[in-house]
């Protein structure tokens, strides 16, 4: 078993090798994903798609001299297999691990760094273009889904390549989905390249007119130049694209090896942009997955056998979420809900269910999402918009300029703030909290529990101006539901112990933290004041004030970066007041943190009571006065 | 003189009018708009190019029933004019008077704000949804420029309408101009639509096919279907927004208002999405601006005779800046110049005309940009992407991901921070400091005067990482030139004076406040030492720890927003060094700024000596030793 596989230390192993090895392999290395994955979690389905795709790349181009950009990047894992990671593969995503994500740190065959989609146009772009600055030869390759495609910036590179007339390859893979199924025009454009007879009467016409392309010599610019034309003329189907500038071929099977392979080592030799269009299958070759390609898109660890996952106990902060939304739906017409890609994630599939007509799945187009919701607050509409917190970012502006300036009704639900874990610094939702408090109008939340989570949301309904609400991925608290109707006090934070020694202030996930610390403080005679500090913005002035005369010494502790964060908030507010507490702020420090499992991560980050109470003695030595304890402590933690 | 104009107090003044009439009073918009604007400033180009059409909507259109929305937003004078602010014109941009851009808050005849480029399609499709969802019946028209139809999220927008087949009509105002001349193969094809006399033959085909329209009725819906599909078929050259799922029709002429009415009174009757395709003339009617569009794109007060402006004695930033690329680039081969519709705006013109292969215009494509420079960065390049500040708000996911993730060289030179003045509240770049602070491995930069932007340029090429360089609008300082090689330590503040009775520490424009401060307090016996902090990050924590012990009483000043900005940096430092000094922060407060001269916005935010002494002697009145001499001060004020 895996007895091929274990002959490929690098892509050069795969160089001569006959097809039928090679279409072996790929069963092999099949395989071996459905039993990483199983173990590691991690995104099965997209790897499944591209197993012969990638082996086809890896036979006809040579990295690392070629380049090959892998948009997103959740599909590298085969990639990552073919050049000299396999026997890493157990550690997928784990802390220490090898990433979910192209990792130039990692291998000099990944040649840029992905993790949010429609980068990898821009990125070959560029590369290209260096290239032929630097007078180098060498192919740049961006591999592209088609949920990804419809990400506008992927579309200001295919305008801009297009005039740009620089050599490099663009391949899509097209497997009908992104992170669920596909929207839009482009897609439905897709489709019709996929399934018209007349179009695929053609393929054969290609393939005979590949064929004919010089194999090398001083007349291969013009002839290029002539086969450009005929393709052009022959392939009125990717017309589309053709406008943009760029010779199309497709679609061509992107499970047949020799397929693949004769496609490929043609289109390594025409000038100018090419665009291949390559039909794969999300899931191929695992039977649950090709059944259910949406769950096997980023999965945990599941059963092999039956691809059952282990069933959690508690309700996670999306489904609490999804849940409020289809209550408040029923009893508010004016409620919409909008993502980008993110319906199951975001817990909006049982609304896109119940209301169709009031669900809007835009594809991933942050951007466009966010000023349709604008759009539909001015004319009156109560739009909830829920993105992921990483992806947010990419509608900063809109937020700004289409929602906050306008001071439109429009609620961020932003899902997956702080750390994500397994999937790394690329998704990591750490840099919200400074970003969206900067921004005038805005109110800006985030619960300590489920419970609160449906509080702010009540509340937001409430305001007549724009929210943002954070909450992090996973199960919550486990707290017991609230009253449906209940709303909390705009720009008010919750006290929920008091103590004199010192007082702690957290947001969110931090609450947890807070809660612990203040716990473990009591254990060596520091009496503390707990606080649930619940908005960012308006931030509870009073409260701060109050704990701050009281205690004189102030802990805040956020999953937010602490550049700007909730501490910095709460340092603005003491100056603002001109009260003098000593202040202590946890939190994500000023670097990207790698991924792993999240409870990991925060302790490599002192986020935990022990390491937090020792930066708190530290910082205030006189609260010790047991030092024997403190010591105890200290030893303890060694 | 403006006979016809006078009488135009509202849209419903133009029904009925006659086109000799309407003809005429166009020209009489067109000679205020160049008697406003040559007194004013303001964006003139544009707005000549769309009289006739604006007159149309007007004339077809019933604002404030139906929804006009324009995309980015300065080509809305001619709107204003028609919808009762004529009078206004003389006020354009000023401090108090009517905004250069549509404002909700100005007339309900403006359906939705904007500033920004490429939203008005997402925006148009969010009403028209909650139009429909709320069984309203109104028409939503979004006008969008051929350089705004570059921007990612137009195609955003576009690819998602067309699947959703809402009725709301995109108006294409092409006039082969963005800010300078596009770029982009959509560019290329439009351009192929508007000249291919194949194409142009089938307009006359069109305008019959149109007459066909059957006026209102129960069959209009079918109609409207079999009409669509025929105009499909005439319409092959529009096949890239047929293929969208568009009704393509054109291209028209947007200076004849008979065929502008027409075609719009027919557009209005369609079913789902139209995309009508107008042809325009920047400029049109003032030769200055017919000559020259990209200088009359936005311009200052200007000679009406000339077209001359006044000339200035003192280089702006712009400029220097564009000097030191091109120095840079002739001792540096692997410098890249790379901006967004910005060439002229950024200073990289003469750039653009010395090293054409080693300069992109992408178009307005922020997000493109910022990931092309990436690319080019990991390639071994030196790219310097040039953007204002307010439009990198667009790529700050890119900048995030791309570009400080991978801790590639890529140097933004952001041009246009802080306060712009009469752009007002979309253009201001108020946020930049606090949203970049917060990224780790990027160093940011603002300097105070010219000499110290080379510098800081200089420095940028030693750094291995990511470097922001911001600086303001307009001219410098008048700084003498700097040796053309020299640097700055990385993370070193300038202590400009020394003092003992507090210390104001400046950032980028803010040290020219700063020294003013100085010099007043000691008019009053203040001691103060200045500083240039010159590095928001790495920000120089022994220089803040050095002056927190002597003085005790800090002042940073900054233009940017207080939340999370440059002085909420100093205060991360003195919590974290657990320095017990006081701090004043002065800055943009947490609002959206209007627009007028900045030296006015300045004053109205109380960013001027006096008001910042009187701030500091508010804060620390023991500081006064004279209180006779504060007394007069502030008499002198009131």
């Amino acid at each position: 078993m895996n007895s091929i596989l274990q002959s490929i230390n690098s892509p050069q192993d795969l160089k001569g090798m006959d097809m039928a090895s090679i279409n072996m392999l790929a069963e092999e290395i099949r395989q071996l994903l459905v039993n990483s994955v199983s173990q590691c979690g991690g995104h099965l389905a997209a790897n499944l798609g591209v197993v012969e795709l990638t082996l086809a790349l890896h036979y006809v181009y040579n990295t690392p001299t070629d380049k090959i950009i892998w948009d997103v990047g959740h599909q590298s894992y085969v990639h990552k297999i073919l050049t000299g990671r396999q026997h890493q593969m157990p550690t997928l995503r784990q802390y220490g691990g090898i990433s979910g994500f192209p990792k130039n740190e990692e291998s000099e065959h990944d040649a840029y760094n992905t993790g949010h989609s429609s980068t990898s146009i821009s990125a070959a772009l560029g590369m290209a273009i260096a290239r032929d600055i630097k007078k180098e030869k060498h192919s740049v390759l961006a591999v592209i889904g088609d949920g990804a495609l419809t990400g506008g910036m992927a579309f200001e590179a295919l305008n801009h390549a297009g005039q740009e007339d620089h050599d490099f390859t663009v391949i899509l893979n097209d497997n009908e989905m992104s992170i669920s199924r596909n929207v839009g025009a482009m897609s439905a454009y897709l489709n019709r390249l996929r399934t018209d007879p007349s179009y695929s009467r053609t393929k054969d016409e290609i393939e005979t007119a590949l064929h004919r392309i010089p194999a090398i010599g001083p007349n291969i610019a013009r002839a290029a130049g002539r086969f450009k034309d005929m393709v052009k003329y022959l392939m009125v189907p990717g017309i589309l694209f053709e406008e943009l500038g760029f010779t199309y071929i497709g679609p061509v099977n992107g499970h047949n090896l020799e397929e693949l392979i004769q496609v490929l080592t043609n289109a390594a030799k025409m000038k100018g942009p090419v665009f291949i269009h390559v039909i794969t299958q999300k899931g191929r070759g695992y039977a649950p997955a090709l059944e259910k390609p949406d769950v096997f898109h980023g999965i945990g660890p599941f059963d092999i056998n039956t691809g059952q996952q282990p069933r959690k106990s508690v309700k996670t902060y999306t489904e609490i979420f999804g849940e409020f939304m289809l209550n408040r739906a029923a009893i508010d017409p004016r409620v919409i809900a909008i993502t980008a890609a993110m319906a199951s994630g975001t817990g909006l599939a049982p609304f896109a269910r119940q209301y169709p007509d009031r669900f809007f799945d835009v594809g991933i187009c942050e951007p466009h999402a966010v000023t349709l919701a604008a759009g539909m607050a001015r004319a009156g509409l109560r739009p909830v918009v829920a993105i992921y917190s990483t992806f947010l970012q990419r509608a900063y502006d809109q937020i700004v300029q289409d929602v906050a300036l306008q001071n439109l009704p429009v609620i961020l639900a932003i899902d997956r703030a702080g750390l994500v874990g397994e999937d790394g610094a690329t998704h990591h939702g750490v840099f919200d909290l400074s970003y969206l408090r900067s921004i005038p109008n805005l109110t800006v939340m985030a619960p300590a529990d489920e419970n609160e989570l449906i509080k702010m949301f009540n509340t937001a309904f409430t305001i007549s101006g724009p929210v943002a609400i954070r909450y992090p991925r996973g199960i919550g608290q486990g707290a017991a539901a609230t009253d449906e109707e209940e709303t909390i006090p705009i720009g008010q934070a919750k006290i929920l112990a008091t103590g004199d020694d010192l007082a702690v202030i957290g947001i969110g996930r931090g609450v947890s933290f807070a809660r612990d610390l203040v716990q473990l403080a009591a254990e060596y005679n520091i009496s503390a004041t707990l606080v649930d500090a619940r908005f960012v913005k308006p931030i509870d002035k009073p409260c701060i004030k109050s704990i701050a005369q009281k205690c004189g010494r102030i802990v805040t502790i956020e999953d937010n970066v602490l550049q700007g964060g909730f501490g910095s908030t709460v340092l603005e507010i003491l100056q603002e007041e001109g009260l003098p507490s000593q202040i202590l702020r946890a939190g994500i420090p000023d670097e990207f943190v790698e991924h792993g499992r999240v409870d990991i991560l925060f302790d490599y980050l002192d986020m935990n009571a022990e390491a937090l109470l020792e930066k708190v003695i530290n910082r205030w030595p006189e609260l010790v006065n047991n030092s024997a304890g403190w010591e105890l402590l200290k030893f303890g933690e060694s």
